[in-house]
């Protein structure tokens, strides 16, 4: 097991079964050293752990442990594609989109779910440049949706 | 004629004139291996195809066909970096923002326009990592634009 | 004092100290000869330059110029990484974020005042890619965020 996992799973979490993409697209491309992970959604079991715009059915609490859920699934898009997550070298940029109620405007609190997430897995190789916004709607109503792009060694 | 372009035909589809941008940037740049485009609207023959809000106005079938219109420009400006469109090692990533009334969600299905129309263009190579999401508003009230990142050989 | 500062301080303009994330990451992070910004909201002097949604409370003049603070501290984010702007070999990137009533659609006007500062500081080598969007709602209220990927020579 990876350190990475290993960190996980001292926080009671395992990288999920990677999600199969809803449309006509692959859940990560490397390039390169480079790996771009599609926006990921919270789905958990094969559901979406909730639905709904952050500031009117879903709580900031309630999207910040989505955004989580989202980030695990980014690290088990890039883990199937590189394999060992311990050879990722750094973890690049974040995007965050938060399905918002235009009245509300605490994207960087939600977003820190899946930034938090990534720091804990990856230790100061996990600590990115980021970006969130709020948006009006995303697939499925999914509350948040996370892309992320790593280096990897070699 | 590039492969690409024969498949494109085959199609009944030609690379259009590179459209020019609607304020201050280029519709692409190269660095290195990588090619970013900008954002590009569904103009056809030098206007907009369809306005408004998708879930709104603007169906989502329609939509689908319009982001297909976004991503043959986004090939026509690939094409004028790059000249051989043969030369593109891969599709990268996409990222499809949908105009939404704040109750459509369906936008995967809206973005599989860009994303069957670069894999029916580019084979194997034209399947990608993709973030769709679904905002408040695009430039000129278009209902879907599309950005890409593509690799190419050398 | 670097030729990049030299042509924003004809302008007026002095490259500000980096902007605190407000939040768990970093204004920037560096891999190979990529750098990636967060994104950058209108702070200048430690505040938000103004708050509210584009077409609604702020209007689209105002708004290009909260969009050229966004890129100054973009820049600054550049410069706490990299430390000689005049190694920047190209802006590549530029995705500007604009909060946006749903009937504002004059999203490219506001994102070029990003644009345009990049270009006066950069020269030739501001010229970039860019996507411009119109968001629900922004961190804070901003009614612009901001985002930059350049290359450095090496």
């Amino acid at each position: 097991m990876s350190a990475v996992e290993e960190r996980l799973s001292a926080l009671g979490l395992t990288v999920p079964e990677v999600v199969p993409p809803v449309a006509a697209y692959v859940p990560v491309v490397r390039d390169g050293n480079l790996v771009f992970t599609s926006g990921q959604l919270p789905m958990a079991g094969g559901a979406l752990a909730a639905a709904g715009k952050v500031g009117a059915e879903v709580s900031a609490e309630d999207a910040k442990g989505h955004a989580a859920t989202c980030a695990l699934n980014a690290i088990a898009a890039i883990k199937s594609e590189i394999g060992d997550l311990d050879t990722v070298a750094r973890v690049i940029k974040v995007v965050g989109f938060v399905a918002s109620d235009p009245s509300f405007t605490g994207q960087p609190g939600v977003i820190n779910g899946a930034s938090e997430l990534l720091a804990q897995a990856f230790g100061d190789k996990g600590v990115h440049a980021r970006s969130a916004v709020g948006v009006a709607a995303l697939p499925l109503d999914a509350p948040v949706e996370v892309e992320v792009i790593v280096s990897v060694e070699g």
